[in-house]
């Protein structure tokens, strides 16, 4: 393995994490705040000791293969937490590392996950560091490396496989050339889009930024204790839903569209899947809990929201969901598995790896009913891969074994099994809210400091999709 | 589809039904019990013009393949269950025929799941039915029918495969000739040495032989309403652990010690790993709870029933886990996933379908490491058939959406979603007890009659492990 090359791309990270560490600053500054100077200047320069140390000089050897780009990422996102945490705890703000790590990893893995009791305690800089995270997070950092050095080569490939989510069905990333820097392009594109319609809406700028960083990230931190639920307007929830979902969508298909491919972006079976589970889903729910409410639009607008926020892992909550009937909350739960589409800022299995786990199990009862038949899965009309589909499948078994393990780790701690099992099927999923005892009105606080760092790890497992963190602690020398 | 000859099967299983109705009706007389000349004498009729309608001339193409076998056992399976829940309505021991259905169902396919809130007040008739549907589902009604039969070729195999359960690893049973005589024999003979024992004890003969009925098919049917913990003694409670793990063991593993090939039953890695993780399990356990009991001898015994209990599916109960540190409980919760081996009356997904899923995992990330290794699992030394490995997979996909799926049916009922899932994973599982409210100190009377349905659907599905169902439903004429 090329460690120098690893240390070379921490490094490039490392700097641009030291570049995004003086937004913040710019912020405190606005707003008057004093504690920044040592809050962010100390992780800044930090960052830049280390960007500058490791990234001094490009290794001659840059040769890169995918082992490079996972062990990369993983050893990046694990830096980036570590430090981004140090803002929290320099303020204090949040009182101890582990908390301080906890709300870093769920911001960077766009989990918003929260051990906070009362964020509007907080300071603007902070709890703008806080959103930003998120949109670092969604998108990736790596990729705005790469975005920034804007090589095209098939090295940039290999490392963006490690930090995109989903399966690559039909390798149509390496395809389309779809480099970092058009993703990037969309993503900002969409954020300020979504930002602009906020204020639009009567939402103040710095509200309209925290909630775009959030919504971009898929990620779900607010600035108020309430979340959306803070502005009761029907227009500021909409904006935020269509843009969640929008966040979820794969980003080849905005891609296809700005070259004016339109049939290609139609075509597409993971993103109308996807819109056919939000429609579906919407309506089930908006008719199992129309009784709660006084009239059919209001169920139809709790529904929409509660869909879109849990399908994309945004984890924005309007409702208490634990009032809702338990085949509604059963229903949120199984969308929490499902996840958005590849490619895509959500979390989640990601819809296409769950369309070829259960296709796979089709094909397994037809070959069982007529074990002549030739079963292959198909997507997009075309077949799949079979090293595709193993990865999918194994995906799910590995995706389970670390859950099992991670809820074993949890019940040390004085919650229930169904506490714990909620905790760590929000962190891996990467939603922010669960059901029990952490549900969207309830927080993770209460845990102690080793269940933090085991749903550290969970959040990282389930942004990074388990591969990535493995390689970094299993890797040997070769 | 040769349907002729599924009915020639049928009919035969019917007949077999038919004289094992005579049992009750002997124990009945015995203990002066009038209600059994209606009560199993209508269900004896029944079972016996059907079974001579069906089973009249045996048809001339008697070919049997793979398929045939699958929808003979789940069509079989269902009959036997609708008519053997017949004495407990016709008795008025259970008013409703849904609850009477549950209870029959949960009896056949060991799971031992009840309905009924006071035991004590049934029968000893229908007490004894109650049992003894575990011991006949245990081993398999086909099985004995094939038994009987005493035809040892191809299309048995066949049809034993489509009750046997488990992945069949290395194709042992068709290589051994294993026929269904010797089966039964050993079962037989397991039955009655732990009857021996318990009566040795001092426990009466009908307890004896109702627990040594219920521990054979690992059912956990009692007739106290504190199960086990009734006789208050460690010698019933180690004879009855030690029994119900013997018959979690694959039955292969007797078969070689009965032709004295002792190398080739210590070398089963199965049965190692089975007995293995029964030890580490409750060395954990006990462990965990020490704090609970007034002696680590005390808390040896405990862990060490409930460890038995649950991995072999038995589901007796000494304790309420309830009450054990969380740490032990999803502990448990895991070993209901593993169950016991393949190949014997246990429930569960199965120790060996486990560990290739598992060890499928550990392969996935070799060959993310290093994707030119060539990645095969291997079982007893020797690579397993991709087959095997493709279906135990699939298996535990087809076994989570069908999870889903149920767990999503049983919420329109009143309870919570912790306790539907624990309803479906006990019953999915075959074992009996589960966590919240339908722990082994409540039971399923409270569900209606449609959640009833679901479960009892889930029971066979567990049982038959999937296939022979969905076949039934989804077989095409052909």
């Amino acid at each position: 393995m090329n460690y120098r090359m690893i240390l070379y791309i921490v490094g490039q990270i490392m700097k641009v994490l030291g570049g995004f560490l003086l937004l913040p600053i710019i912020v405190g500054a606005v707003y008057g705040e004093r504690h920044i100077i040592m809050s962010f200047g100390i992780p800044f320069l930090i960052t830049m000791v280390l960007g500058f140390l490791f990234a001094f000089k490009k290794p001659a050897n840059n040769s890169i293969f995918s082992m490079e780009g996972f062990v990369s990422v993983a050893a990046a996102w694990i830096t980036m937490s570590a430090i981004g945490a140090l803002p929290f705890v320099i303020s204090g703000e949040i009182k101890d590392y582990p908390s301080a790590l906890f709300e870093t990893v769920s911001g960077f893995t766009t989990t918003g996950a929260t051990i906070l009791m009362d964020v509007e305690k907080m300071s603007k800089s902070c709890l703008f560091w806080r959103a930003f995270t998120h949109w670092m997070g969604g998108m990736g950092v790596l990729m705005f490396v790469l975005a920034i050095m804007s090589s095209n080569d098939v090295r940039t490939m290999h490392m963006m496989r490690a930090e995109c989510a989903g399966p690559n069905v039909g390798r149509l990333v390496s395809k389309s050339k779809f480099s970092a820097q058009i993703l990037y392009g969309i993503y900002i594109s969409l954020t300020l889009s979504e930002m602009g319609l906020l204020m639009a809406g009567g939402v103040p700028f710095y509200d309209a930024l925290i909630h775009a960083c959030s919504s971009a990230g898929t990620g779900g931190f607010s600035i108020w204790n309430d979340s959306i639920a803070h502005y009761d307007s029907l227009y500021v929830e909409m904006v935020i839903a269509i843009f969640i979902i929008l966040f979820g969508v794969n980003f080849n298909l905005y891609y296809y569209m700005l070259i004016k491919k339109f049939s290609l972006a139609y075509k597409n079976e993971e993103v109308r899947t996807y819109f056919g589970i939000i429609i579906l889903a919407t309506a089930i729910i908006t008719f199992n809990v129309s009784g709660l409410y006084s009239s059919f639009g209001e169920a139809l607008r709790r529904a929409f929201f509660m869909v879109a926020s849990t399908i994309t892992s945004a984890g924005f909550s309007t409702t208490d969901t634990g009032e809702w009937p338990v085949f509604s909350q059963t229903l949120l739960l199984i969308l929490m598995f499902v996840g958005s589409c590849a490619g895509s800022t959500g979390g989640g299995m990601k819809v296409s790896r769950i369309m070829i786990i259960i296709k796979t199990g089709i094909q397994e009862l037809r070959y069982i009913v007529s074990p002549r038949t030739v079963a292959t899965v198909k997507m997009d009309g075309k077949p799949v891969e079979k090293d595709v589909v193993r990865g999918a499948c194994n995906y799910l078994i590995l995706f389970m074994m670390l859950m099992a393990i991670s809820i074993l780790l949890i019940t040390h701690d004085r919650f229930s099994i169904e506490e714990s099992a909620s905790a760590v099927i929000t962190c891996m999923n990467n939603i922010g809210y669960g059901v029990g005892r952490f549900s969207p009105s309830g927080n993770l606080g209460g845990l102690d400091s080793f269940s933090k760092i085991v749903l550290c790890f969970d959040m990282l497992l389930g942004r990074l999709e388990i591969y990535p963190l493995i390689m970094l602690f299993a890797a040997r020398k070769d």
